[in-house]
């Protein structure tokens, strides 16, 4: 159709190399795409940083392998661009590739270099979800996503995203709640969304959610998460429900439900 | 630590059965993860409904497939919670189990039957990130979904969202844009978001994200958007940026850049 384009019509750009930005999911091979796990497998190169790579040992061969520490970001995403012209090469980002991930700025690295390099990115089963999966079901109606990190967005344009998702009852999933620079951060958003949302809203607090080993997880409610303040950290994934959510509690453990709808449609 | 729960003490609670809920990711098995392939390869029964069940058609051997139409889904719900008190059963959710997916009904069910079944969610690459990694890096900062259907969520609740997410400049997507009953949804939707934000916002619909023969896409602005209004159905997925992204032209396509941040912390 007019103003549309299909896929294969956009494959044809590159020369013999091509650049795949990968979302590896939450951190365990068997949580991976089939389809990522295949495209790493065949690279001529894998970049990342080392928390990642470590994630994906198991998948490493004969692949050249460039480790980079965060904050090269930039330097990383240039490198992995120029090797692109002929070699394939995968960049690999936790999570998502798009959500918080390096999708964006190797797209801004690509455009600012105007090299002919064909780039795609392929999707992974984002934080969010493989958190929501652990704490059951606290996301089926609409949410939304802030990270409290105020290194890259004035904390101005994140309190006025808190107050709107608040005030609208969105489901909300806070990412970065906390760094050594930010302590407060955390509170001060639980301080804000409380102004709209009952005490009694469940909150789920998952830290490597769906990482065989190490995950561990709360549930609680928005009266309470504080007690938990000094167990979150950095890279804990948070999620508040809606005024319609309940915990539900079965064989020893609590779990969230979010219904669908206000109006139950159903009848049992 | 207290009020924490490891998974391995949740394991124990079951019988000999297991109910699985499986986000099945976009709708080619490469896009699915691994463990939820296995799972299925491995299970009893899979329930699901046909749209659905066609997706895995390539895994399936010697399950039993119980098919449900649209509008049974508590029916299939209660069969699932019931064979799986000794059985391996897998019920299947297109994209996340959790967004907009079956684990808070099946959830529900099981509260609401009490029988002690062990319920495992596994979760998928959801639409979103699908049709984002199309659209190239669209939602690399906070975001919001929103489903346009008023079936089991009244209208009033809906525009409030709508109101909310664009007045903050979340990145917006919107599920379910139109159904039969409701065309004028997804027009009065983006009447409310042109309030907010700039009419040059890039916004990106896609159909059948990442599958393989049927995928379309439409990158163009939110001044424009209306222009497609007839090619947009049910079953695709808008992405409206925000007021700092932008359309980056390379190779005869167009792909979407949301910048992590407002400063850039980056100089090249």
């Amino acid at each position: 159709m007019e103003g549309s384009q299909s896929q294969s019509q956009n494959n044809t750009s590159a020369g013999k190399g091509k650049l795949y930005i990968i979302g590896i999911g939450p951190g365990s091979v068997p949580q991976m795409t089939i389809a990522a796990r295949d495209v790493l497998m065949n690279s001529d190169y894998i970049v990342g940083n080392g928390t990642y790579l470590d994630q994906i040992t198991e998948l490493i061969d004969k692949q050249e392998i460039i480790r980079s520490a965060m904050g090269k970001e930039v330097d990383r995403a240039v490198k992995a661009v120029q090797l692109a012209k002929d070699k394939i090469v995968s960049m690999i980002s936790g999570g998502d590739a798009n959500i918080y991930g390096m999708a964006g700025l190797v797209l801004e690295v690509a455009e600012h270099e105007g090299l002919d390099v064909d780039i795609e990115v392929l999707p992974g089963v984002t934080a969010i979800t493989a958190a929501a999966s652990v704490l059951g079901a606290p996301i089926v109606n609409d949410f939304a996503v802030i990270s409290l990190s105020d290194l890259l967005t004035p904390w101005e344009v994140i309190e006025k995203r808190l107050h709107a998702a608040a005030s609208a009852d969105f489901v909300i999933s806070l990412y970065n709640p906390k760094s050594r620079q930010r302590k407060s951060n955390f509170s001060q958003a639980i301080d804000i969304i409380k102004k709209y949302k009952n005490g009694s809203v469940p909150v789920g607090l998952v830290k490597n959610a769906l990482r065989t080993a190490d995950q561990d997880y709360v549930v609680t409610t928005l009266d309470e998460v504080m007690n938990y303040n000094d167990w979150v950290d950095m890279s804990t994934t948070i999620l508040i429900a809606n005024n319609e959510s309940r915990i539900w509690k079965s064989n020893n453990r609590e779990r969230i439900i979010t219904p669908r709808g206000y109006q139950r449609k159903y009848d049992y």
